[in-house]
C-alpha cells in the first residue's frame, strides 16, 4: 500500500499562488493537492486549465476550500491583507497552514495568529520564509554552527530588485506594509537565524530615497532604503533594499564573525555561462526572487508535508515571523519618520522624548 | 479525469539507476513509476524500502519487467555491457526507450540499437547525455544559435572527477571501454551538439598517463588524458579527462567563436557560499557530477516523459550517441596505440601504413 | 639637457613614511628624493642604509629640513597630530605639500591648512587620498563620467583590515579620531567624489562594536562600526569599517545608480591564483592596504610631482580632504554618543534639542 | 656616494623596445639607461623626445652604439632574426645581454648563443621570459615547490591575443616561426619551469585552422592551434594559442598535480571593476600581453640588473631558452606536416619511418 499523502489546498493562485500549486503538484511527493481557492476570474480560467485536470477541486470561496473533504492542510498564497484571517480559519477546521510572509504587516494581527496556533500545538503552522530552506543559506548557518567563523557579530544583508519601469510596486506600497516589512523582511529573518531568535533590540535607524519612483511619496514609501539595527548583545545588522537594480535580483547576504566570515550569492548569476565579447566577459542574473530561489520554494513545500504527515517540528518558529515583522515595522517608522528608535535592556521602546 | 501519465520501468539500480527510479517517481509529474528490475540483492533491498512501498513491482528478470501490464517505456541505467540487448528487447515488447550512456562501448552494437528503432519509428529510444538538458549548456547553444559567438570554431572541454583514491575505478576499466568512451563521451556529444552532427573526422590524437592509479595499465588504461579532434570543415576539439582532481567533480566547456567565445562552468562551485578565513577565500566544489547535473537528470526524464507522450520529437537524434561512441573509440585507441588516426574527406579511416 | 626633476623631502618614516621614500626615489621618475627627516632613531637608522647611500640628506629636525637647499616640496607622513602644522610650516618655506590623510583629526585644524594654502595659490598642496590614484576607482568613476549607471544615489563602501591579534590598533585609538575618521575617510572621500563636492548631509547615524578587542571602550572606539549619511539632494551613503577580517584586506564600493551599478573588488584578491584543494578552491587576499594600493600611491607620487613641476591643477581639491574629516567627526559623533545629528537644508547642525 | 648604476643601452624602439626603455630609463632605480639604437626613422623621432632629453645617446648603428662609453648591458628587442647576432656582438663587447624571446626561430642559432655565453661564465646573458617574473605564476609555483598539488603532472596553458582585424599577423607571420614558437614559446617555457628543464620529450601533435585569417595559408601559419606535449617521466603537456579572442588578452595556466590544482589567470580581468547593466555583470579584460604582463616587465628589468650588478644567478638558464624553441619548433613541423613526431627516452627523434 503507498504511504499516506498530504491533502493540501492552495488558496490564492496570483503570482506565488500558481508556484505553490505547482510545486505541491508536482514537486511535493508526499502531498496531493486536492483544491485550489481564488476569486479571481483570470485565476480560476489559468486553474482550470493547469489543475483541474489533474483532479484539483477549484473554489471560488476559501470557506468552502477549507471544508473540502479529507483535507489536511492549506496553503495561503492570497493578498498579505487576508493572510491572517484565513491562517486562523483554517486552524479552526482543523488544518496545518502554511503562509506565505508576512503573515500580516500589523505586528497585533500576527501575534493573534501565533495566539491561535499556540491553542493547538497539533497543528503545524508554518509562515514561509523561503531562504531558510535555501542550499546555500542552510549551508552557510551550518558552517555559522560549526564555529567555522567564531560568533558572528555583523550581518550585512540586502533584498534588490531588478527596476519594473512598469510602476506596478507603486500602488503595492498602499498596503505592502513599507520596504523594510515587505523586502528587509527575510534579511531581518536570516538575521534571527544566525543571531539566535533571543536578540533583544537596541535601536534602529533608517533612511530612504525616491531615486526611481518618486510617487513612492504618496505613499511614504521608498525605492531605495538602508536600515541598521543595533541588539543589546552586541551585533549589528544593516540592511539595504532596493527596487532600483538594472542588472536582476541581487539577494546578498554576509555573516561576519570574530574568526571569519561568511557570504552568500556575492556574485549574482543566471547559471554557470559566461560570455566573452568586445566589451569583456559577462554573466547573467536572475530576473526575480523565484529565478534565485525555486528550489528553496521546493524544499520548503516538502518539508513542510514531512513535518505534518511525521508530526515532526518545523524548521523553525512561527514566532520569529512575529519578531520579524515587529522589527520591519520599527525600521519602516524610523525611516519614514526620520527619527532614531530605542529599546531598554528588555527590548522596550524608549520613547523620543526620553532620549 | 486527470491527463495520462506514461508508465514507466526502471532497469538496474545502481548508483545511477535509484537516481532514475526517484526522479521518475517523484520528480517527473507526467510519468508513473511502476516497475523496477535488479538483479542484485543489495539494490533490491533499496528498493523494498523505498520504490515497492509507492506501488513498484519490483522484478529480478528483465524480460518479465518489460512485460509488465500497461509498460509503456523503460529506462535502462544497468551495466553498460546489456544497455544494448536491454534496448532492443525493450523495443520488440513496443516499449519506449531511455538508455544510460553509452549504448556500448562497441560502434557496431550501438549500431545495432539505432537499426532496431529505425525499425520502429513510433518509439521514443534516446541515449541519456545528460548536459543536453543542463541549463547553462542550453543557455550556452541558445547564444551559439542566435549568432553571438559568430562560428564556432574551437572547442575544449572536459570531465574531471574527483579523485578516489578507493581504486574503483581499476576495476570499473575493464570493462568502460576507456576513459574517452567513458568520460568524455560527453565532451565528444557536446561537440557535435555545438559543431553540428554532420562533422566529419579529419584526424584523432591522444595521450595518457597514470597518475595516481599505475594498475589501470593492466586494462590499458589512464588516470588523466588528453586528446585532440580535428574535422575537415576547419574545427578542432580538444579534450580533458582525469580521475585526479582533489577539489571534485570539474566539467568544463568553452566554445570559441570567430567573435566570441562562450564558457560553462570555469568556476566551479557547490553553491553560492563563499568562506573568507585565514588562509583567503574558499568555495566548495561539487564532488560528482550528480552534484554537478542532478537538475539536468530531472529535465531529462520531463522531457523523455513529454516526447513519448505527446509523440514530440526527441530533442536529439539516437545516431548521435553512436557517433560519440565512434569517435570516443577512435580517440581511445590513438590513446592506447599511441599513434596518429587519420580520415579522408568522407570520414573513411586512412590507415596508418598510408601517411 | 636632462628636464628638470622636483627636489623632494619625506617627513616621517614610519611604516608610509617609509613607502613613500622610496616611491619618490625609484618609482617617481620626476623627482628626486634629496632629504628625508625622522626624530626616530629605529627609522633613522634605516635610512642611514637605505636613503643616505643615494644622496638623500637625513634630519632628524623637521625645521632644518625644510630649509634644505633647493627643496621644492615635502610629503609628511608623521603621526596624524603634527600634520597640520608641518604642513603649514612647509608652505611658509614656499614648498608643495603632499600630505598623508588626515590633514588633522579636527576640522578646524584642517581648516586652517586649508587657509593657508589659500594664501599661497602657486603652491600644490594635496592630502593624499590614494583611492583617488587607484586604476580601478578611476576606470569605476570615468564610467559614472559617461552616464553608464544613470545617476549615482547609493554608495556601499567599507574599509575592513585583517585583524591584527597584537592589539596595535587599541594603542593607536588614543589618538585617531576613531574609526569614521581614520578609516572610513577613504570611504567619504570616494562618496565626495562620486556624488560630487557639493552635496549637503541631511543626517548621519552610526552603530560599533567591539567584538574582538574590548579595550577600545577606553577610548570610545569601536573595531566594527556601520554609518549612514544621508544628503540633500536624495542620495545614501554608508559605511563599513572593521578591524576584524580573518583573511585580509577587503575594501569594497558600490556605487549604485539609476541605470546601472559599479563595483570595485567584490572579489578581492591577492592575484591570480587559485588553488584547487580537498577542501574547495581558494585564492589570497592582500594582508594589507597597501597590498591592495601599492600602484595607486605610486601614481599619487607621479601625479602629485607632475602638477608641481607643471603647474597643472591637483586632481582633486584640498577642501575635500576638510569635508571628509568634518563628515567622519559627525558620524564619529553620532556613534559614540549614540544618536542621530541632522542638518538643515543649508548643512547647518540641528541640535538635538530642535529634533 | 650613491651605489654604482648600470649601464644599460636598449637596440630597437619598436612596440616592445620603446616599453623596455622606458622601463630601464623609470622603473629600474639600479640602472642608468645610457644608449638606445634604432635603424627607424620614427623610432628615432619619438627617441629624440623620449630618451634623449634625459641623457639617452641615440644611434643607428647598433656596432657604434655597443662602444658607448662604459656601458655594460644591452636590452635586445630589435627584430627577431637579428636577436642572436646582436647578441653574440654585445657578448663580444664584454656586455651583459637581456634578449627578447626567442634568441632566434631557429634551433641551430639559438644553440650558437649559449655556446658564446658559455665562453663567458662572467656575463649575464638572458632570455626575457616575462611570466616568470609575474607575481601570480611566481605564487603558483612557490606553491608547486612547497608541495601544495603534489606532483605536477599535467599542464594546461595557453596564450589567446584579442583579435586584429587588421591582419598585422598575416605578414608578421612570414618570419615569426609559427604560432608554436612565436606565442606558445611561453607556455612551453612554463612548462620547462614547472616541469623541470630536465624533461624529455616522448612525442609531440598539432592541430591548427584558420579561422578568421585564411590568408595565413600563405605561410603554412594558423590563427588558432592546439598542440599536445608527451614526457618520457608521463607528463604531459597541452597547449591552445589564438589570434581570434574578442575580449582581450586571455593567457591561462593550469597546474594539475597528483594532490592539487593551481590556476592562473582563469578569470580574466582589466581590473577589480564589475559594471551591472541590463544585460547582466560584465569586467572587462586587458587588450595586449602589456596589459596583463607590464609589471612583470618591470620586475624582469630589476632582476637582471641585480644579477649584473651583484654577479648574482640569472633566475633561469639560458639554455631554456634553446630547449623552448626547439619544442616549440617541433609542435610547428607536427602542425604544419599533420603528423606526430615521436623520441626515443633519450629525446631523439625517431623517424616517422619508424613508427
Amino acid at each position: 500500500m503507498a504511504p499516506k499523502k498530504l491533502k493540501v489546498a492552495v488558496a490564492g493562485l496570483g503570482r506565488m499562488g500558481k508556484r505553490h500549486a505547482m510545486n505541491f503538484m508536482n514537486r511535493t511527493p508526499r502531498a496531493e493537492l486536492v483544491a485550489a481557492f481564488s476569486p479571481d476570474p483570470n485565476e480560476l480560467k489559468w486553474a482550470k486549465e493547469n489543475l483541474e485536470p489533474f483532479g484539483v477541486t477549484l473554489y471560488t470561496d476559501y470557506n468552502k476550500m477549507i471544508q473540502h473533504p479529507g483535507l489536511e492542510a492549506v496553503v495561503i498564497g492570497t493578498a498579505t491583507s487576508v493572510h491572517a484571517e484565513e491562517s486562523i480559519q483554517a486552524m479552526e477546521k482543523n488544518l496545518h497552514v502554511l503562509c506565505e510572509k508576512p503573515l500580516s504587516t500589523k505586528v497585533e494581527v500576527c501575534k493573534q495568529v501565533v495566539a491561535e496556533a499556540q491553542k493547538r500545538p497539533h497543528l503545524k503552522v508554518m509562515c514561509g520564509f523561503s531562504r531558510r530552506f535555501d542550499a546555500s543559506y542552510r549551508d552557510a548557518h551550518d558552517k555559522v554552527e560549526r564555529g567555522l567563523i567564531g560568533r558572528p557579530s555583523v550581518i550585512r544583508s540586502q533584498t534588490c530588485d531588478k527596476h519594473d519601469p512598469g510602476g506596478f510596486f507603486v500602488a503595492y506600497a498602499a498596503w505592502s506594509g513599507g520596504v523594510f516589512v515587505d523586502m528587509s523582511i527575510h534579511d531581518i529573518d536570516l538575521t534571527l537565524w544566525f543571531f539566535g531568535d533571543d536578540v533583544v533590540l537596541k535601536s534602529v535607524s533608517a533612511y530612504g530615497i525616491r531615486a526611481v519612483q518618486p510617487d513612492l511619496a504618496k505613499y511614504n514609501d521608498y525605492d531605495n532604503a538602508v536600515g541598521i539595527v543595533e541588539f543589546h548583545d552586541g551585533r549589528i545588522a544593516y540592511y539595504f533594499c532596493s527596487r532600483m537594480m538594472a542588472h536582476g535580483q541581487e539577494d546578498t547576504t554576509e555573516i561576519i564573525g570574530t574568526e571569519g566570515k561568511l557570504s552568500v550569492n556575492v556574485n549574482p548569476q543566471l547559471n554557470l555561462v559566461n560570455r566573452y565579447h568586445s566589451g569583456g566577459i559577462t554573466r547573467e542574473v536572475p530576473h526575480d526572487y523565484y529565478g534565485r530561489f525555486e528550489m528553496a520554494f521546493v524544499e520548503e513545500s516538502n518539508e513542510f508535508v514531512s513535518a505534518c504527515l511525521d508530526d515532526k517540528p518545523l524548521p523553525y518558529k512561527l514566532t520569529n515571523a512575529v519578531k520579524a515583522v515587529e522589527i520591519g515595522s520599527y525600521i519602516q517608522e524610523a525611516l519614514v519618520q526620520e527619527k532614531q528608535i530605542r529599546f531598554d535592556k528588555n527590548g522596550k521602546r524608549i520613547e523620543a522624548a526620553n532620549l
